[in-house]
């Protein structure tokens, strides 16, 4: 370590955290220091653990420690189902708001076919074990959407059903304040109701 | 460390920042695991040593690795001037801002003479060492100003010089912006000005 203050140092270490600028690294320095040794201590020690031993699931490609991820090695999950996302904080955000009981494949970043990075893991996937359906849940942005049409096509040449997950105007959202484009979809990709 | 995943047990353990929320902990716990791994590495042995070996200045109780801090032991500095703030971060911001070029005593806390909690080595202090002047840079709270006032009449008992840092309309401020006894307490302390 360099012969500056350690305090400074340690104030400077602080902003790798992403949204963390000078203030807030001061602030979160001296609070540890003054109200929460025992909290900073124990972060010091997950953190040093996470970096060294946190790695990538060898099935789904999401973070885990070891060898197979918890949902992955789970056998009550049903293998019928694949749900394709984007990155780790996906699976978080649909573990957390759905009853979902299937598995998942984590693209980490969109695919980019022009770049020669392709989803061979995933391909591999498809025809080892196909599931019975796969849920294509990127994000509804141009990115994501290149991604999901690749995605069709690959299930497709595999022979596997493949559904999106709805987009539309947001619950609790108000028409007045939803942009343009999705309101378009959402009229377009409309619904029936039974009477 | 517990069964459950590292990767949870890292966004919880984030959680002991001060202003991180459940959000912001995931975000920075997926932003250090796909991003920055040598930035997360770095912070937890700069954590680490941070938790263990700052601590008291021995002379003016800011926080420090050192039995004495970098700037009671600047000999440039000058002794004769004695800052009294009530936490670290009012050393850093004074520093940040001026070209102050004393010393400072850091109460930790306002003085609690009620509960006990005198300031026997800021006394003991202005014994053996007087300063030839004694600035008072609390924070103007209730606390503050009655931390002020004691701190007055102690630096009276030892014959030390004593002087506060000016209480009024914040540079940039606007007048029908500012608190009542903001505006009070700067016309009360309106200063004469040199023709």
């Amino acid at each position: 370590m360099s012969s500056e203050p350690l305090l400074d140092q340690f104030i400077e270490a602080l902003r790798c955290l992403p949204g963390v600028g000078p203030k807030s690294a001061q602030r979160m320095a001296l609070h540890l220091l003054e109200r929460d040794r025992e909290g900073g201590q124990h972060l010091a020690s997950v953190l040093e653990a996470a970096m060294e031993r946190i790695g990538r699931c060898g099935r789904c490609r999401n973070l885990t420690e070891q060898e197979t991820c918890a949902i992955c090695s789970n056998a009550q999950r049903d293998p019928g189902q694949l749900c394709v996302v984007e990155s780790p904080s996906d699976v978080i955000a649909i573990e957390n708001a759905t009853g979902f009981r299937g598995l998942y494949f984590v693209l980490m970043g969109r695919l980019s076919p022009l770049d020669g990075i392709g989803p061979d893991q995933l391909a591999e996937r498809l025809n080892t074990e196909p599931p019975a359906e796969m849920i294509i849940a990127t994000n509804p942005t141009v990115e994501g959407e290149a991604t999901a049409f690749y995605l069709q096509r690959m299930a497709a040449k595999h022979g596997v059903a493949v559904s999106r997950i709805a987009h539309g105007v947001p619950l609790g959202g108000e028409l007045e304040f939803t942009d343009q484009s999705t309101i378009a979809h959402a009229f377009s990709s409309r619904r029936a109701v039974e009477p």
